[in-house]
This record gives C-alpha cells, structure tokens and sequence, in this order.
C-alpha cells in the first residue's frame, strides 16, 4: 500500500496537522488552491465514498464544519468557505484516499466553478428522481 | 421570510423528491450542473454554515453519501460524484438555506473547477495551521 494519507496517518510523512481524533485527522493541503486549504481525511482506509464508512463520512463532515469556522474565525479572515469532495478521476479526485476539502475563499482568489447550468422540464426531473429512489430502495 | 427551500420543506413548493426523514430533505436540483444534480437540505432553516445545526450537517452528509452511491447505481451510470457545499456569495451560494451538492460525472459534461494551485513552504503551512488551531481551540 503506497498511499500517502495512510503515511500521514500512521506518523510516516509530514503534515501541517490542525486537528486529530480517534476517526479522522484534519491537516493543510500541500498545494492549496487559496491559502488556508485544509483536508479532513478518514484514519481508516477508503480510497472512495463507496468505501467509505458513513459514520467515518459523517464525521468527516462534522469536522470539516468545525474548522471551517476555526478558519473564518482565524487570522486568514475569508470572505466565504467551500466545501468539496472528489469521487473518482472524473471528479477531479487525485489522492485515492477519501478526503474533504474545507477551502476559505476570497474575492478574485483564481477558484472557480465552471458548469453549464440546464433547465429540464419537470417530467425529466421526475423520472431522474424516479430513477435514483428506484437505485436507493434496492440499497437498503 | 421567503425561503424557497423552506417553502419545498413545507410543502408549498415544488420539488422532485427523492429522500425524506426527520432532519433532511433531498430532492433534483432546479438547474441542474449535470443528469442527477440533486441537493441535500437541512430541515431546519440555516442560512449558512455559521448557523448550521452540527448534527444536522452531519446528517446531511450522512444522506448525500448514500444518495451517492445511488446515483452511481442507478440507470444515470455516472462515472463520478462532486459533493459541493458554498458558504457565502464569494463561495457561489445563492440561495440562502444550507445545501449540499450531490453532483453526478462524466466525462465532458461541462463542470470544470479552476483553481491556481500554490506550493508554499512548510513554515507557511505550520504557520496557517497555528492560525486555524488558534481560532478552533478558543471556539471550544
């Protein structure tokens, strides 16, 4: 296993490291997007959400809602907060180990979310909806 | 008070649903990013993530990972999930009761993030972690 938020974990390789429980450890990504970056990583292994433990996940989030406003609260003062997570190449996911982006934002910080934004009519949101409860029943 | 979430929570709106409980809602988004966008929202009005229940931030997530994993299942087949959260105007949030993206991917479909990524030195990033661990530790 060469996964570098294992090493992270288990004490191997550096981290800036902020907070640290029992479940997950929260630590400054190494080439922030905007300054005061920070990933929220579950200890246990999950390269993906499908991996992943939902109360590891839920947790995760807890955390990253906590530092979030340790960040906005910080010296680093932003104007605003994004939270985001990559599942899969496709997504943008480049470590393959789940983790939470927290990403304090300014005004003209070079961050942007590009998207081609539809307007489908209700019958094709219906179906869609129809679609994943459909996917969600058989889950459970 | 005109929140249009609030007004899908309670009925007087309408929503493509595709998940209910005590604590959250999930339904298709109005303009979707991609083929099965779907939000996850708390109950409970909370502008933003300032006023956010924890545990029901951490149920929000708790939920949009399974909605995840049946997007992935379902006939949508998409080949990656964002899960995407602003805070703030500076962030992208418009509408103004938390909300998380579930946001389904594929190749091309659009929805690109741009970001200039910095590499600073480690005394940076220990001196952003001192700053957030400050600000976290005086919140507890």
């Amino acid at each position: 296993m060469d996964c570098v938020f294992c090493a992270i974990v288990a004490g191997d390789a550096p981290a800036s490291r902020v907070y640290d429980d029992e479940r997950v450890l929260g630590f400054m990504d190494l080439h922030p997007a905007t300054p005061g970056h920070l990933l929220v990583i579950p200890k246990r292994h999950a390269s993906d959400l499908a991996g992943l433990d939902p109360e590891d996940g839920a947790h995760m989030f807890r955390v990253a809602h906590r530092l979030a406003a340790a960040v906005r609260a910080s010296s680093l003062e932003p104007e605003g907060m994004n939270l985001f997570l990559a599942d899969g190449e496709v997504a943008g996911q480049e470590v393959f180990h789940a983790h939470l982006h927290v990403l304090p934002r300014r005004t003209g910080d070079g961050f942007r979310v590009q998207a081609e934004f539809a307007s489908p009519e209700r019958e094709e949101l219906e179906r869609h909806a129809a679609d994943i409860k459909t996917a969600f029943d058989a889950a459970q």
